[in-house]
């Protein structure tokens, strides 16, 4: 393909040179857009809400149409995985997710082959979006890493994840069952995003931070080994970028032995480790989502910063966490009008009616 | 002084090879001991409690009466700091520390020059436990750095530091100067300390994490390095361990540009960082707390991990966070004996009538 026709992030992700970075927002599609917020509004239910393709491609294409990202990624949540495997989750408003009881390895290992298919409405929703969207934007699929969705599904929702490292400790066994199992559930998952029209894939290891090194490379370096070794059994060919938030010392064994097309970088990458990792592989990140939102000065010359530091090598523009809800639209304006050269949509009105 | 009478500790720090590391534990004085609990159960007030140096002289010697430490630290609080500069500190039962409103910056730096002065108990407490401690063992003072400490003078207590991250992008002179008057007041903590009795110092960046690498510059490199050169210049040469909790990809440069004699790593440094700083400095580290909890084959293997990528360099065998008030006692026991080759006081039978 020409560049003009084949999105600019794709290229990038083949190692192709590219005038400028492709940039696009972690929870680009979010409660930071007012048009979000109202389409929200109308599905009290958070897990429905991912799953009815109508509306989940809709909060994936609100962005695309005000403002110049080059991709789009799939509106859907890191937690539909334990819900395909048997786990029961749910939201409560202000809360954050709930799980319920695990489910024995047995049950979930006997759902793990047909995670796809029990979570084909995030197909649909690609399939719909990736009809919808400009040639020239690119589709990113999505998958919570094992060990990042394993938190939530020992610990029965969110936090600090010491509940799940100890369960490491004394039940290694067991939890190594249950990655296996989630390792399984997600290639199934990735692979039916790709034949959905994803054309990129991003392994969301959210919560890689505090792992001593034995424990990462059981639980991080070790399972994203085999999804993406998974994935090419299977014949998908899709690009995969991996994300090992909080890696930071970890992340140049991370980029070097794990086959990952390209490594995302947290908001801690030094410029040098982004530079050694780039001389193997596409880098992604890594601006302060804090950062975005104070905006002034410090914001632009951190932008400065960042594009002179990692411009040079394959890049792809990004922030280093999720859009923050009361992010101001015009600072994400601001950072896009540096990095692409463009407006956003002129005279925009979102849609509101929902 | 020969290996003998010097503690094996200090040995460590001057560059010295030792026939194993030397031990000591992060909160090694606390809860996990019940003479701790029943001792503190005396006082209900938490800062009385460190500023009353009878008191917090017997929670520093608990551990040593019992346990194989090679070190004792002083028992305090990091946030003794900014009660010193003027600010309300005080805890709520299971809610942690509670902080008033952030005075002046005027008033602050009227304070910092005096902050010793105003916490001469801390050095009544060290000067008694140097007297009662064997000579073998090394005392270690210490102090919150400054950013850690900033985070809760401005956030009134406990958090997740965004907002202190929000302060030091939108408000970055008042933060530079916040973090100047810290300095000045922890150096003059310090030299107060070292002049009663402190062999070591250490400097706790307990929240280190999440820093872009130009806030780590700001914030954690160029202070550590000024409290360091401001010792040194009072003409204090008592050797700094500096503890840059979460820097995981920046330590490498941490521990090359600072001052600091010796770098404490967390959880999560990999052997080949470690490795690294001990071409250059001692280092001290980083069993994961609750490994320690956790107990078992897996403590075990990580203790034989540690002593074999580590201990031929200058190493201070050491947790990667401080000790976790429900952790068996058995535990610390067995850890010591492999470690230090020694058993626990024969038939010691705690105090407990405080």
């Amino acid at each position: 393909m020409s560049e003009k026709s084949r999105p600019k992030f794709l290229s990038v992700l083949a190692g192709e040179k590219q005038s400028r970075p492709p940039v696009w927002f972690m929870r680009q599609a979010g409660r930071y857009l007012p048009e979000y917020r109202a389409l929200r509004a109308t599905a009290p239910n958070f897990i429905a809400f991912c799953l009815d393709p109508e509306k989940a491609a809709e909060a994936t294409l609100q962005p695309m149409r005000r403002l110049p990202f080059d991709a789009a990624i799939v509106f859907a949540d890191i937690l539909l995985i334990p819900r395909a495997i048997g786990q029961e989750v749910w939201f409560e408003a202000g809360e954050g997710p709930k799980l319920g009881a695990l489910p024995s390895i047995e049950r979930m290992r006997d759902l793990a082959p047909a995670a796809g298919e029990a979570l084909k409405n995030v197909g649909e929703t690609l399939s719909r979006v990736r009809a919808a969207l400009d040639p020239e934007k690119a589709l990113i699929g999505f998958a919570g890493a094992p060990w990042t969705v394993a938190t939530y599904m020992i610990e029965g929702g969110s936090s600090d994840r010491s509940g799940a490292r100890t369960y490491a400790y004394e039940h290694p066994e067991t939890l190594d069952a249950l990655i296996d199992v989630l390792v399984e559930a997600t290639v199934d998952y990735l692979a039916m995003q790709a034949a959905s029209g994803a054309q990129v894939l991003k392994l969301f290891e959210s919560w890689a931070e505090g792992l001593s090194e034995d424990l990462f490379e059981r639980l991080v370096i070790r399972p994203h080994t085999a999804i993406v070794k998974g994935l090419r059994a299977r014949g998908v060919t899709t690009p995969v970028i991996g994300f090992p938030r909080g890696a930071a010392a970890l992340v140049d064994r991370y980029a070097v032995v794990t086959p990952v097309d390209a490594v995302a970088l947290d908001t801690t990458a030094p410029a040098a480790l982004g530079q050694r990792v780039q001389a193997a592989k596409p880098i992604q990140g890594a601006l302060d989502p804090l950062l975005l939102r104070a905006g002034g000065p410090a914001l632009d010359e951190r932008v400065e910063t960042l594009l002179a530091q990692w411009g040079e090598g394959p890049y792809i523009f990004n922030l280093g966490h999720g859009i923050l809800p009361d992010t101001p639209i015009a600072h994400v304006e601001r950072v896009l009008k540096r990095v692409t050269g463009k407006d956003p949509t002129p005279n925009f009105t979102p849609k509101m009616d929902y």
